[in-house]
């Protein structure tokens, strides 16, 4: 079966292939009267856009999002909004070879074994492509949380690439715009550009480890037991292209604790209980605790590479395949606004969650 | 809100409280004409049950399952099967302090925060004791696949306790049942005996990583692209309590790798492709490669300790919290059955959805 | 597929057959802090029980509710309610014949031919003893109701029995309980009594139309274009056993209707719009217009009746039919009950689709 | 909340209103290697589309139909689909005074009292030209029907405008595409345009009563208890726009039978069990059973007409309404190729759970 609508009541269902006329997202469940036009949605697909620097594809799409329905007068009026972002770059004829082979670590081999059909124009369905609809979604799922939680602040950052991490003693959240790899820490960034230079030239490619942080969510928000908040983010960072792990606050890390590490004391604060660590990654048995919430997740490096690999062709010969396409050295660099639109997609639908089953806002008091 | 049910298809709701009268698991969309009798389901709960041995709490709760509906002369009729299991051995007096005070690290006080009221006893939702119904789920979902998939086999086990992690060239899965750990190598699991009944002397915890295997699962099971098999188990495994991480092949260790590095390459063999490594754990862009799938997850370490640490209590007072019940030292032991169950719950109801969509087995062949 | 989950939010789940052990609902989704006891539900299934007067089935069941989970100390902690209700008096051996021919207008056939197996006693799932579990659920959401929105009555009666129906011009609210067929008219309730008996003599039954009207809903509640309040009422409506059509307002009678009578003319009152009348049955695009809702749905005669009817065996044989077990010879009446569960538990679910979306209450104001 | 998606497996989201750039359906879940292109679908629109003679709205619509994704070189890939209809006329000066009034028995007014905002130009989303949405979805759905069930036949008609009923001794198939009221009974039907052309010279609008049929679904499709067939089918009726009442079989008129007379005896025939007569609609227990599935609904007047009728403005002042725009005076003509389009989509969201649970084709033999 196909499952292209993520969310329980802000949904968003995804359509459209990398070479077809178009892409977009169908977003319905939208809270009516909140202010919305292209203006706001543009700058989110812009920070994803490839061909910005020598270390994304070359690919040139405008990645110009219209709106086609949903909205009256600026404002959103509670009814379906229709995101439509056309294909503009389609050079089909890249991709004439790789329609009778597979590439190894990509999906062409298993699309083809479900379906039987597949759409082989840069990796139809399967693209990378398709999260410029997940960002413009997440555009509109930031207009609305400015509207119903005005302290919450989403960012997310490179934290390694490669086998090189960042230096969490440089963190610092103001370079994470000045450099191509939305890194908080720029000496590694330079190491970085120098690695993936290296890299590029004997047609390889790397993975990299995405950090995304929300800041300001209050206490209370989740959705014991199966749609728990980090349950929830686990299966929207998974969904990503090329991810391979999810991790919250401690994440794998947490198997070496003992109890006595992990627990984040608690004192309390002028507002509220306040911890003395976030070893639970702003969450507790699926609801936040109003720390910040901390999730990273590993892209692997881009199976399009340049170096051959052995596989297969559709007829069961062996075939080396060499991709020749404009592809990503490291596809982790254009996932950090795609996790940040996943993380706004999460929080606003368990946003919704909570006022259906609570009413506004969380409930129980301490202090 | 609380979103209980687990599964589009095959869909399970649990419900119950660590010390109400009962809990269980509400199982609907179940094919029909399935034997199932209760003799099938217990052996996998025994393998969960507490007090088993040193390791595990020494709680004794007989976790005897009944079903109640959707089965006819010992096998299923395609209409609910509700499976309840009786609450034995409930000393709630454990629990009195606690219901004024927050354990670090518990869900006592985000579940406060959420609903402005909770059950304290022993945990009430949030309670470890609520994986019990997954596990009698999990055991339905075991029958249905003997029906429609009888190569597959789902084995979970320990890698890592605390800090130690198994020797993967000692792995022997024929030694994963004959220790308390459900560990694959013996001269490791020696050692975790000696690491637990360490800690436990200080009041101390530990966490560990669990990883389960999914063997003979055909190619072709999966629903791209927010339901995809990876998803799906990263949700799933999130949502076990306790759980911090979650990883699908080379997993979080995917962000160091080259992309010449994590290509599985591709050969024909006799029943169709062969590859040569595994770093995508058997799925790619969501869908089932016919490889093992291969899923990782960190336990953190149980809050519930006999070491003191800094709380507050409801009234928003300083209090050192010890938690005197009778509690696991390692979680992530009895956390290899659970993930197993939710293991088996979502091929399953995976397997559903691709039958409804393609029909029957998959499709596409090479060769 | 079966899908025995009822509702997006408020989701009841039943299970249970007619003469298994037991038969009961899992309610999702209930908000945090309502009172809720044993007590506040029994009264609505004392209301739907068999055997109370001699227009109804003999079978004697005690249907005495125990919850089992999502309530401490008196009030609903936002986890899921177990409700089970034992099944006490099951003659099996009543059925004896039964499992190997078909009744008539019974669903034993279509089980038989979806499945390849049903559950023959006393109809197994198909039974309208499922509706008890309904009825239970149904009491959940008017406590919640009661809090939520203390202003609404929900009120079922029948309005006709056969070719009789009730004369509008007598209709008196008073005298709904004071007959056993909840009939507001008592001059027709009596002449509904001989009929009855002279039909039970020659071991036949008949079919009636029962009216639910909801009132004091504000304006504004309802979920368009899917979920419309109507669409799902007509849902709700459609799946209790045996009914056939369900109505709104005018309902199939506005198909003799011109523009200009249908209109419901508008002018202003005291708190808002007022209407000239109520063609609309309080509903237009699917949303509330705070008038009443009012919603009729006809239920067919029960097909276990005592007049032999022709039909085939398991086998394909001809066989004569005649159902002896004991039976409700209008089985409309039992439905009166049962409709004003569903119409509280379509109310209740689409107040919280509405929380979530809108916030509390609705938002346009006229004047 | 709003909710815009239809079916559990094939997923119909549509969107759009009526004065919009454009409006369409997202379909998700269709079966891989379908044959489709927008000349299979547009045949459906044609059927459907404004402006075809007197008796329907002179709104000018080309209602053309673009496949934005999910089909390559002329084959679905089971991938989201996304039709596109652009709005090419809209006068929207027509609705000027709208803005300020509500039409009574319009849904302008509950969409402002539920939203707080509304877009008034033809209707916004409430406007009947969303079922274009729904007839292009259903068109898509008709070609995979055609695929998994090749003898499954939707036909379509009116059986009633205003009082006047067509005569059933004259049912003719072959006079239904002859006529502009999709009528079965031709002398009915000359009566009709008598009645309509009367009404329109008045400036009034009148109601009608449209019937169903599905010929040729195997028993055993249906998804008991909260999807039966028949509670999915009333569910989708209900939510078009001005239907006010659904029928299955003798539908309301069950009300008024015995039991004796109600019961659809069997005997054997050559393929299976046949019936004698047809009360249950081709549904028991929510299954088909084999015989023509058979549904009726009411459609209220149009609501747009050019009597003055009494209402109010926003700000609460008295008004008297007329509606100028280009309107249907008999709505139901319209939802005649709207409801086959629902039946298409009920049935084979249907056939999708039945291929899910129970595999591919009915289970039961009889004899």
């Amino acid at each position: 079966m196909s499952f292209n609508t993520f969310g329980h009541l802000f949904r968003v269902t995804t359509w459209g292939e990398s070479h077809g006329p178009a892409l977009g997202a169908t977003v319905d469940g939208c809270p009516p009267g909140i202010p919305l036009t292209e203006a706001d949605i543009q700058p989110w697909l812009d920070r994803r856009k490839p061909g910005q620097n020598r270390f994304t594809t070359q690919r040139r799409e405008a990645d110009e999002v219209e709106i086609l329905s949903g909205v009256y007068e600026g404002r959103t009026t509670g009814t379906p909004i229709q995101l439509m972002i056309r294909n503009t770059d389609q050079r089909s004829k890249d991709y004439g070879t790789i329609a009778q082979t597979f590439r190894p670590g990509h999906a062409d081999i298993t699309y083809w074994q479900k379906y039987g059909i597949r759409d082989p124009r840069g990796g139809g369905r399967s693209s990378a492509r398709e999260t410029a609809a997940r960002v413009a979604a997440g555009g509109v799922a930031r207009q609305v949380l400015a509207a119903l939680m005005p302290g919450l602040r989403i960012t997310g950052y490179m934290v390694q690439m490669g086998p090189r991490a960042i230096d969490r003693a440089r963190f610092d959240a103001a370079a994470i715009e000045g450099n191509p790899f939305w890194c908080p820490d720029p000496a590694t960034a330079d190491l970085w550009a120098d690695d993936l230079d290296a890299l590029r030239k004997t047609g390889n490619s790397v993975g990299a480890t995405v950090e995304v942080v929300a800041s300001g969510l209050p206490a209370g928000i989740g959705a014991p037991l199966y749609a728990k908040l980090d349950s929830e983010l686990a299966a929207a960072m998974m969904s990503i292209n090329a991810v391979k792990g999810v991790e919250i606050g401690a994440g794998m890390g947490a198997a070496a604790l003992t109890g006595v590490e992990n627990a984040d004391e608690i004192r309390m604060g002028n507002d509220g209980p306040v911890y003395g660590s976030n070893h639970a990654g702003g969450i507790l048995g699926g609801i936040s605790t109003g720390q910040d919430v901390v999730v990273r997740f590993a892209v692997k490096p881009t199976s399009s590479i340049l170096t051959p690999r052995q596989s297969v062709t559709l007829d069961g010969q062996p075939a080396e395949v060499v991709t020749k396409g404009r592809h990503d050295p490291c596809v982790g660099i254009r996932a950090v606004p795609v996790g940040e639109a996943m993380m706004a997609l999460v929080i606003l639908d368990q946003l919704l969650l909570h006022r259906a089953q609570v009413g506004e806002g969380p409930r129980g008091r301490i202090g």
